[in-house]
């Protein structure tokens, strides 16, 4: 199974393709940040996240794509962006059919390191033990995209055989809903 | 100056369409709703969006696109799902290169209304009066796209002025960074 994890942000978006099955050792097949200046405006920043998205699922064709969930209790100024870049991510795997997983934070760090409330370097120190590599991937935006792949290709199981139960007993892709429109009288 | 403006959202993203200059009287050109099943997965949700987008921005080849600036002092489990779908109009406009504004919700009340603290039910009648409908445009989110319009069409000549004089100084778009990837050894 060959998963893209994608950490989402405006500024670094970190990405991380790693293959493998639960329970033999993973593979790390790629991993990097699409970066966007910050002082250019919004609209350009989200095309730039889309066209270096589109990028790495053109190169390195994941099965799955796992997305870091957002929450809104964070830093104000900072959740929106991400939540932003987030969607960007979660539009493009999803326009090409690719299944897309959300997992919390805490969800990542408990699977990498047994704890939910591990911090960044323990995070670190496990993807570089658990993909045999020579140092931690830099930076902790990249090293988390890893980790948000190697959490998915662990709780996949599971989460497999649930949506295969479901998608027995609805459809897989929703019609698109008319659009409404036209002159009001 | 045809403006489009997005009231953003998964369940019901409001659009409308106005024509326009400052001081003269206004012409409404479309409005309506993009909706989006709230039982659909997310992904399934945002490719909607971004194709019911699409749809307008072919229809109605609008000069501006204005989108409500969210903030995530509102509730929690709303304001990421319309931070995601403003994602989307922001990244369907930019992607064609239609200049994008973003309008806080009191900018728009105070524009179409006198007050930033007006209620949806003044929003509406002002809408009505402004567009000279016979009827307040349903739902309230339609309504909204059409005064975010509105709003941008009477604020406009001085974001002109100030977008012309930062262009003259500046490159438009700024170039897609480049994505590093590659394994890390």
């Amino acid at each position: 199974m060959r998963v893209l994890g994608v950490d989402p942000g405006l500024t670094r978006c970190g990405i991380g393709v790693v293959e493998g099955v639960a329970g033999r050792p993973l593979t790390m097949i790629g991993v990097g940040v699409v970066r966007t200046p910050s002082d250019a405006d919004l609209g350009h920043r989200l095309v730039a996240v889309e066209q270096g998205i589109e990028q790495w699922l053109d190169e390195h064709r994941p099965e799955y794509v796992a997305v870091e969930r957002v929450f809104s209790q964070h830093n104000v100024r900072t959740v929106m962006g991400t939540a932003q870049a987030s969607a960007v991510a979660i539009l493009c795997a999803s326009r090409r059919g690719i299944p897309v997983a959300l997992h919390t934070p805490s969800e990542v760090k408990a699977a990498v390191t047994g704890s939910g409330r591990a911090d960044k370097a323990q995070v670190g120190a496990m993807v570089t033990r658990l993909l045999r590599l020579a140092a931690p991937p830099k930076p902790a935006d990249a090293a988390d995209a890893l980790a948000l792949a190697i959490c998915h290709i662990w709780r996949a199981p599971a989460q497999n055989r649930l949506q295969q139960a479901v998608a027995l007993h609805a459809p897989r892709a929703p019609r698109t809903p008319p659009v409404p429109k036209g002159r009001t009288t």
